[in-house]
């Protein structure tokens, strides 16, 4: 079999997740080609050393400009905070490599014109890596839509909640400055709302957006006895309407006490309706109307049966599957269109597409405006 | 015991329900005055008859300009559509009777404004029947904010989602003319969520809201074969900002396919969290920041204990109440008011506040922006 | 229209829940006989004469041979202690009068036999109130086996379970005395949940059951510095197996910590499933083997709709009812029952085949065998 | 770092779920000792070399007395149906190798004994893999009773129920025969119940259990168009009491419809009160007694903290994990006790522990009477 030799730029968070999505999706699926951790990329050379041991990479770069030089890599996986994606997706694109990118897209619509630009131009595989699309649930989502079992859709009611900022001592780490964020939740939570909302219910047409800041200083996360000036927003409430009619609102907030990574969306349209919530990710609720007068309601599905996609790959009914399964699907998707020379959604179009929501968004918290869309 | 002889205006759903609660109020309370029922009030005589002698009003009248100039008429119940509530409210407070009103207050803040003049001038007892405020649970959720439980409030996330409109060939009644009912939801529902905002949070500050007409033509209810226009938006989002800083978001609807009436608010706050929703509507979610780390979560409290307000009057603990009942708690408050020359809330005060925030929504619907309250 | 005169007897909590039932009937419902509530009667002369003049009954009696001697009662409403019953209900049928008794039926199989024998020679219409034959959650889970939608059943599992028991400092109570309660929470829940599994599934073949005794001693109502012996158990598991082969369990008990009045029961079947909850009594849980195999799961099917029984003469969809609305349900049945010269159940029958269980489930308790019912 | 060279018996369902485990262990824990997946064993030389080179086992064995006859081989996984247990882990512990064993432990108590007599007097470490002691959510229940949360229990109450032998065409597989798995659902399912009761509660006192045939005819595994007999019961019951007191129920089928793998248990003591549901793994409801008498309800704890046991190793709060991941816990465990010559529960002794119950259980389902324990 043919093999797909990988290099990770990036090695906190994301880089664990992604490094174990290239390790499982071989044992759990049959990905058309092979993945090879070749080399994993990183300033710290100590930590990333321990990092490649652990995870299995087979070797280290302290540059990431030096990976893309080398011969022996196919595919670059973008896991650096947000800020560093445009530079070194395009770079790879340029050096013809397949580029795997964490979310958010970008800082800003011009990056991520300009690495949709790149990718198109190379004629690489692009793949953004907005994971929620590949939670069986959702995409059972999915395929309810567009067998028509909701109909003309009404409603999108979403939320991404979160609350680790309600505590005051939280350093004001890189998420809560402009230059590497770009924004607050309405990037880095926003951003996934938005991608689910395309997915299952199509491009907006106008939105307004309402921004706050509950705190505006916190400690430095160099020294906690100084403070710094938060420069992103704590939460951003969207509400517009889609090229299609429908409704939306989407609410995204670090400072919803008591929800730890609630992201929910409620679609409610004219023949059924649908509601997700990722704290209980295995669940899908589906109403549909035409279901007996007496016996109407929403229906609990635990969506882990083989009929379901990706889900049977792991367990038997009734097992459910964690937070970091749908990195797997994606890494099975990725590999398969690199092998296929195909596409992968969401890729870059679908990131330039979601800038867009974001960056009229960042207008209209700024302006008090609606912002046309289309 | 004295007594307060009473006359309803209205004898449709709210009639049904006003009446049930003077019959009830005195069986499982101890009002300082004794509710009589006196006289109901309607224009179809053959209708309001059957409606008196099942209900146990001792007369009618198809006048209601005859029962205020009655001398054995103490109070005046307002159960009718919302056009006709200023006319007959302003008369009533003239006429020094005291007025129990249904909501949504009054079509337009003037006509409101002009209601609490009349009833300030005249120092009669004015009650608006936002009966979510004597939910159990609603007052549990009102003490736990007193005592500081939930802590500076950030978000205040709320929906009144209904669903009778999503059926095409539901007629264009009066609740769809702009003449009889104001507006759409926002009205109608959004009066309800925007008074327990009040009640829980506080004023707003500033709000936008969007509208949408899903459905334009509707077959007239006088006749089927004819369609007319929908005159009321189908849906409205409203966003905002207290002036306490929290967050606030409004969504109603009738064309939440699946939701019968869920009237649903989340409240998150610095120190805690709360949840509830109408159509389980004797539980209060409450997260309480203050547990240990290990042990936090929302306690689902079943409201029902002879601790909490109200309930304990009805059922020993864990016996659920329904619907009518908050309908009783207005009537033993508004009976104890009238016997102790006392107020009850939400009364024309909070009609008025209310039908400022409306009006700067529908506003807000016409023109895009946002509307300053504060 | 004619008239049902009633007289009742007992005038505690169950006193004033049926006399909230005889009020409420001829507002929601439209029975063919009037009820007049002509008589109560207690033995505590002033609470009773409150109690008669708040719930309005029209006159008192101190002795209940007194009431059955009188020519203007026709039904005599039983809400006394268990132990009472038999006498009163059997010189109620040999007086002629119709029998509306309040659950547990009575306190041996010997009494019951003789109560239904009393009814049946008299010819007169005998209610056994197990109330919660009559939430309209539990109707529909009738309607759906009924229709074939369950299946051959496996399984039912129920459980009653609540509280109260646990403050050590509850007091020796008549309800933990044998002579007048016959037992604990076999006689008290069990014979609601026997009734529901009569009715919902069939009749029992064998059972065993466990009973335990958590605690022994607690202050005597009468003097709380002295400790009595608690007569009867504290918790009974019942398992068993029905006449048409399902497995049965059902579990009683006032030491639930945390449950208050949870009667639950989940049913599975050849092709779907129910599962309620009397805390969250109307919903009901619905699971259809018929559902495409990608979309099968529990329907939570909120009871408010006009297509279900009793519930559309309340309020319109979504407007939950409470506790004591089945206590109404039961009401209208029995009026029509005694108009009609027909029948109502569950009635003295259903008695006696409930309490044929109990005591096969009292004596399995003692011995520590199987009791063979059929 | 020192190594444990492992070899795994067995590579169908629990074959992947432990070399799954074995693989996840040392990128998200830090094992004293690192596991080395040295040989994969099984009988299907084709089938296992696919398993072999999927799991990254470096070699393979078709004869499981081959492996013990290797020095490089330190501990030993057995997953292979239930019948093969004993000889497998009797002539590994007599060959000096740690024994990973997967549940149920053995068909007979006699061999459990045989089996624990053997890793005793080896000095091996012997683990038994009921996995689920180690969900993260169980091991919080644990926690908070052992801190007297609970205090003295009086009710545990749970079930394991699965549905998929409700279709009728699920082939008669070596679950379904007593030779090679002893029992139906009282020892795959019931085994799991028992070792969570012994866990969290406590030894039972005496049980007693009734069985159901519900289908006593399958088709054939090898030839679908024969059937033959189903030897085992098809659900089984089990009530009795803890030697502390509390009352025990445990319901064990395959015939629960719309169930798929719920195991769930409730727990009720003085003080508070537990449930949890294996379909809802990540979350425990809590109630605790303490609370304030208005607020008191179960708290619904998302057990993803860093202060929750194992979880914090993987993702961030709120990031739930699924199925396999008690694997991996059991995996870290195994590993650090070998490294460190200690031990891990549960162990063969749990194992002979819970065999006692299931027999006694198995023999009260064929005679109908208790069975004394203790």
């Amino acid at each position: 079999m043919k093999e797909l030799r990988l290099a990770i730029v990036g090695h906190r968070f994301m880089g664990r997740a992604h490094s174990n999505a290239w390790n499982q999706v071989s044992k759990f699926f049959d990905p058309a080609v092979k993945p090879v951790m070749q080399v994993a990329c990183g300033r710290d050379e100590e930590a990333l050393r321990a990092f490649a041991e652990r995870w299995g990479w087979a070797g280290i770069e302290t540059d990431w400009r030096r990976v893309l030089e080398r011969d022996d890599i196919d595919a670059i996986d973008i896991a650096t905070p947000t800020h560093l994606h445009a530079e070194i997706a395009i770079a790879a694109a340029e050096a013809g490599k397949h580029v795997f990118c964490e979310k958010p897209f970008a800082n800003t619509l011009a990056e991520g014109e300009a690495m949709l630009a790149a990718a198109e131009k190379a004629g690489v595989v692009h793949y953004l890596n907005h994971n929620y699309r590949r939670c069986p649930a959702v995409l059972l989502a999915k395929r309810l839509i567009d067998e028509g079992e909701i109909g003309e859709v009404y409603h999108w009611r979403g939320a991404y909640q979160q609350s680790w900022l309600v505590n005051p001592q939280h350093p004001l780490d890189w998420k809560l400055r402009k230059a590497t964020a770009a924004a607050g939740p309405l990037w880095d939570l926003g951003s996934h709302a938005v991608d689910l909302a395309h997915f299952l219910v199509g491009d907006f047409a106008e939105i307004e957006c309402r921004g706050k800041q509950f705190v505006a200083e916190r400690p430095l996360a160099e020294d906690h006895t100084a403070t710094g000036e938060v420069e992103v927003e704590c939460a951003a409430l969207i509400t517009g309407e889609f090229q299609n009619g429908a409704l939306a609102s989407i609410e995204t907030t670090r400072y919803a006490t008591g929800r730890r990574n609630r992201h929910t969306f409620e679609i409610y349209g004219r023949k059924g309706a649908l509601a997700w919530d990722m704290e209980d990710m295995n669940r899908l609720q589906f109403y549909s109307g035409k279901d007996p007068a007496d016996r109407l309601g929403f229906r609990d599905i635990l969506v882990t049966e083989s009929v379901h996609d990706y889900v049977g790959s792991w367990w038997p009914s009734g097992h459910i599957i964690g937070y970091e399964h749908a990195f797997v699907h994606a890494a099975i998707d990725f590999l398969d269109a690199c092998a296929n020379g195909g596409t992968v959604e969401p890729d870059f179009r679908d990131g330039v597409r979601s800038l867009k929501v974001l960056e009229a968004a960042a207008a209209s918290m700024e302006t008090g405006r609606r912002v046309r869309l289309a």
